[in-house]
């Protein structure tokens, strides 16, 4: 079965090496008190939880799976018990605020651990990954009453969260949503419809659920403006905290997934559920949108956590598995053969893997620390700097290091060759469990849409500028170090090709929206290897740096970083031919010629 | 569940009109006798008994799998009747020769039924694929007595083969192999050893089972080359044709694999069980080629038979589901909203499957063709050429295909969305049955350094030469036709660039062994590349030529092809500056600083 061991070393390099995360806080009033002592026990507690608790559950989610028994669901065995632990550990809490029970972390920090969690047991954080965001959407949204009900028991862990969206005949089209909410007289509502593909809709962990549910009022308008955003709790608190019976919120069905089968994905029946609303009426898709936005960031981390787990267990696999010699000679003439690392094409698919988790961790740990930025500078200006780096970056976080997370993770397999495609190995569980990160949250194609079409064209190509001119600032600083050169050069003219790839689309898409469409994916594609080089780039800068120090550490970094060069980057190489296909090869086909 | 549809068109437009199989075997006096009416009366009656019988089985196969029932295997519901049926249509027989009950149809003939059954059902075929590589096997090495015994019944059906090649402690590396061969006084030999991932080892469809074995004569030299092939049957036959009591061959147990969980994949154990030599002593791996090669080329078929179902049913999915309104404006008004195939990106994944399917339908039935001519053309250099043809790219047609298949099943989830994850919609069943293609017969790993090493660089680049000037003239011979040019332009240069390419690697290989396998990968890619631009420019040539019947199947085939340019074949360039990175960015990273 997979081991897994705490990335310790690499975590740290991206946080204090590569981010200076301490020279950073230190500029933020709200986290001053936030010292790297605290940081590092904390991250080395939740390490020890994800190896020593979560992880030895992974197999056993996946295996038995959620069933549901008189009308409730009961999860996998030892999950409510890691529950227990997660919440007595206090770590729900990390990131709310102290007002409600929180402990104010940075979200760098608890976006860190959760990258711990998620490498050890996908499955089990879906229970948990969702809290945060929805404690943040009440937080912003909600009326100062369900604040101060709910938001304690969300930051202590006792309750926990879910985004009620998806209808089976809508999913990416949230304006087709037609669950009800009629107002009642005392102020709440009445929430009816049925809700699919509900993460942790129901389980054993927590004594109560609170769902976030998107429904329409009467005569509200169609299409996603009709839509409002609902707080429905599994049991309705009394004003003493005790719980009423349960509202008229059950969970229908469980879903028979390919992966994550030790997460609870449920059909949800509201039948008349008492709920309240949270901001204002016909805003519920915009508001949800808060902690869509968080989710999304959250798929970046879990793609983190089992590129890394994927990977650790390749090169284990490749250090043990005994295979034919070197075509060097011999390596190690006492064994039968040699291990399967010393042959190039091994090596080759376990530096694809180590590179795509790299780049992804530093891409979404740099992402977090502008979430702080964002919430806690004191300069407008850096906090709206850094809220648009997030903005722009989001769904590259989210759809580019989930499709590099699947290939990660199918090249495990590959390793193990075989015994790779045996359930009893416990790889491909990495493969069905990543599957979904490219769907759910809203599907990579719709992640690319939103990039170009949201984030890039709609203020005029604003934050890809500005994004693109803090990379060309980073090249022209560190051009007159000759040992950057290297790294520099594949990186000077990639900002300049994207603005011009951009200037033509903005141009087509006003002739032919579809334009954007047709664009999307390779664009994304180009985006998320602009933001790796910059990113690789700076790591060299740091590691190059330290290299005298003859730490192996650095040698490797540096390593990582000249392969990522030499053999993904050039994929631009493909994307920039094939974005110029334009929209006319995709109409060409008649719908009625698919099969003739 | 799933659906299937026979693609008859486009299996005919391969035959006929792309390779035109008619005219070429009119020049093979073996197969002068074969007609088109029988060859479409075959493709149809196959095509009714894939998708009545096998289709529905094979979401069974998958939930219940096999099972081990006092000692023997038991394979899911419907799979015993379904071999019945197979057995009775005739269908195992149809290469074989006449001499031993065969119906010597042609190997292109008898894939593209091939292509149907295992579009149908990968699972079920696991069962009776391997049948005529062990025909062609024992009927090339197998003494004449071996001949007479056991050729009519794998001809007919009645006993099924299997190739027992992998120990747990080897795959790739055959040499390691320790089962034993004893030499009996009577001439046969006592074969003792375990051996895992048999596929078909046992089961309940036949009344017997031929086990190819690779074992070790006493004294023989360590390596490959002390490794000889047996024929080892469940039950030894008596020369009346009756069995005698099960020999000592067991399934000890069944493996419980991510896919293909309808194919029994077995654990042998061989406990000095009677077997006889066939072929040469020592020869056993090259004489085990014969066979292999054939079930690569066979992986090259699944991978068509599973592209074109996974394509058809994202198809028919993208047609259904309604999401939001086409960017130009409201397609169906009517609707809530458009279907999904109005988005281009949407289109791009449905005509990515296309390209990929239709590409490797192409690569597979030529070089099927090949197959036949090497066996029958009169003359001598046209049978060379035809067989250099096939050994330079079986490797590609197994490799390239089973990537790309796998890329297909993959884009039906992602076109399903969240419904594609759920094992209830029966797609997500087409990538775990999928992915095992690049895993057996040889990984894609070894199929790359097999095509680089010993396929074009071990001949001095003949074999590749001879292709490439294949291209070359066919590019020449349609230069003057105006309408080819968009076809022919992205291609003209690639042969010679390939060359070139070649050529750097030869030398590189001189200096440093490991130059081949860092440059495999990358080097397998380009050459499935330049071989689908090839064969879908000849597709091009021949509808554009038909382009004015207004028949918007030949529209269909432009337009495909367009795609295939403008959208994959851009991927050789990122190939072709991947593989420039060479052995040394592979070797930078210490064996001991992969986790610090």
């Amino acid at each position: 079965m997979p081991t897994y061991v705490i990335p310790q070393r690499d975590m740290e390099f991206v946080l204090y090496e590569l981010l200076n995360i301490k020279q950073t806080l230190a500029q933020l009033p709200a986290f001053t008190d936030v010292d790297v002592e605290t940081i590092n026990q904390t991250i080395d507690a939740a390490g020890r939880f994800a190896k020593e608790v979560l992880a030895p559950l992974n197999g056993i989610g996946d295996a038995q799976g959620c069933s549901i028994i008189d009308g409730k669901v009961k999860t996998p065995d030892g999950f409510p018990a890691a529950y227990q632990r997660f919440v007595e550990a206090g770590w729900p809490t990390l990131s709310a605020s102290e007002q409600y029970g929180g402990q104010h972390f940075p979200s760098v920090v608890t976006n860190a651990l959760f990258e711990l969690f998620q490498a050890a047991n996908l499955s089990w954080c879906m229970f948990v990954g969702i809290a945060h965001g929805a404690y943040k959407c009440i937080h912003r949204y909600g009326s100062s009453e369900l604040k101060a009900i709910y938001l304690p028991y969300l930051v202590n862990g006792q309750w926990t969260a879910t985004m009620c969206l998806t209808e089976s005949h809508c999913g990416s089209d949230l304006g087709l949503i037609r669950s009800q909410a009629v107002p009642q007289n005392d102020g709440s509502f009445r929430i009816t419809g049925s809700k699919i593909f509900i993460s942790g809709g129901d389980h054993d962990l927590a004594q109560n659920i609170v769902h976030l549910v998107l429904a329409r009022l009467p005569g509200a308008p169609v299409g996603s403006k009709g839509i409002s955003l609902f707080l429905v709790p599994k049991f309705v608190p009394n004003a003493d905290g005790s719980l009423k019976p349960l509202n008229n919120v059950t969970a229908t069905s469980l879903e028979h997934k390919t992966g994550l089968r030790g997460s609870a994905t449920c059909a949800m029946n509201f039948d008349g559920a008492s709920g309240w609303l949270v901001g204002e009426e016909g805003r519920g898709v915009m508001n949800l949108f808060l902690m869509m936005n968080e989710a999304r960031l959250g798929v970046g981390i879990q793609a983190v956590g089992v590129s890394q787990q994927a990977h650790q267990n390749a090169v284990d696999y490749a250090r043990e598995r005994l295979q034919m010699r070197s075509v060097r000679g011999a390596k190690f003439p006492d064994q039968a053969a040699d291990p399967i690392m010393v042959h190039a094409d091994v090596r080759r698919m376990l530096l694809t893997q180590k590179a795509w988790t790299e780049g992804a961790r530093m891409l979404v740990y740099w992402l977090s620390l502008q979430l702080d930025i964002e919430a806690a500078h004191p300069d407008p200006i850096a906090r709206r700097q850094a809220a648009d780096l997030v903005t722009l970056l989001t769904p590259v976080a989210k759809a580019f290091s989930s499709e590099n997370a699947s290939s990660v993770a199918d090249l495990t397999v590959q390793v193990y060759g075989g015994h790779g495609y045996m359930v009893d190995c416990g790889v491909e569980q990495f493969v069905r469990d990543a599957r979904v990160q490219q769907i759910y949250e809203g599907t990579n194609g719709i992640q690319a849409q939103d990039l170009l079409g949201r984030k890039v064209l709609a203020d005029g190509g604003e934050k890809l500028g500005a994004l693109l001119q803090l990379i060309s600032d980073f090249v022209a600083d560190h051009w007159t170090n000759l040992a950057m050169r290297e790294f520099l050069s594949p990186l000077i003219n990639l900002p300049q090709q994207l603005l011009q790839l951009t200037e033509q689309l903005t141009q087509a898409a006003d002739n032919n929206p579809d334009e954007i469409g047709a664009a999307a994916n390779d664009y994304l594609r180009i985006l998320g290897h602009v933001v790796f080089a910059y990113l690789f780039a700076r790591a060299a800068a740091v590691a190059g740096a330290k290299i005298a120090f003859h730490d192996p550490f650095y040698g490797a970094k540096l390593a990582t970083t000249r392969f990522y060069f030499a053999k993904l980057l050039p994929e631009v190489a493909y994307r920039f031919q094939s974005v110029q296909a334009g929209t006319a090869v995709l109409d060409q086909l008649e719908e009625t010629s698919w099969f003739l």
